[in-house]
């Protein structure tokens, strides 16, 4: 139910959704950071999926992306999502 | 942007959706606990609005909740949103 699995591909998501949405807008880590009031390394370790967030950093980085919190929640469970289908059409491949 | 009003805001609201979300489910916080995988006195200390929950926590929550981890976070900001508006009515009384 709660695998380390399951838990570590839905930071990895975060992350990635993170990094995507920041090149979207055409800036750097540090742009991001200082828009969101979070440290620049912090930041690079968020997108590399190597820190988990809380609930107010997740607040700071989609007021900064100018979005809902809902909608970047959304937008990492359907990264997760995507991964997951790409996981198991990549094992299909591979048997 | 990131006022300490807004953010206790949030971290409140949070508190009281899950509350209300186990109370509809008619669940004690140790039922909610077992569940979600979590400590019965921490999920006290997020109901109350006293820990701020990561993004592993909202997920473990969401799905002892069985909603998707989107949908618990729309309650949540649904929440704030009422609670504000609820604030902003009761300062015009008082006014």
């Amino acid at each position: 139910m709660f695998s380390p699995d399951t838990m570590s591909q839905l930071v990895n998501s975060f992350g990635l959704t993170v990094r995507q949405l920041r090149e979207k807008q055409g800036w750097s880590q540090e742009g991001l950071a200082e828009r969101a009031d979070l440290n620049r390394s912090y930041v690079g370790e968020l997108e590399r999926g190597q820190a988990i967030p809380s609930l107010l950093t997740l607040k700071k980085l989609s007021v900064a992306l100018d979005l809902s919190l809902t909608s970047l929640i959304d937008h990492t469970e359907r990264m997760a999502q995507t991964r997951l289908i790409q996981g198991i059409a990549l094992t299909s491949i591979a048997c």
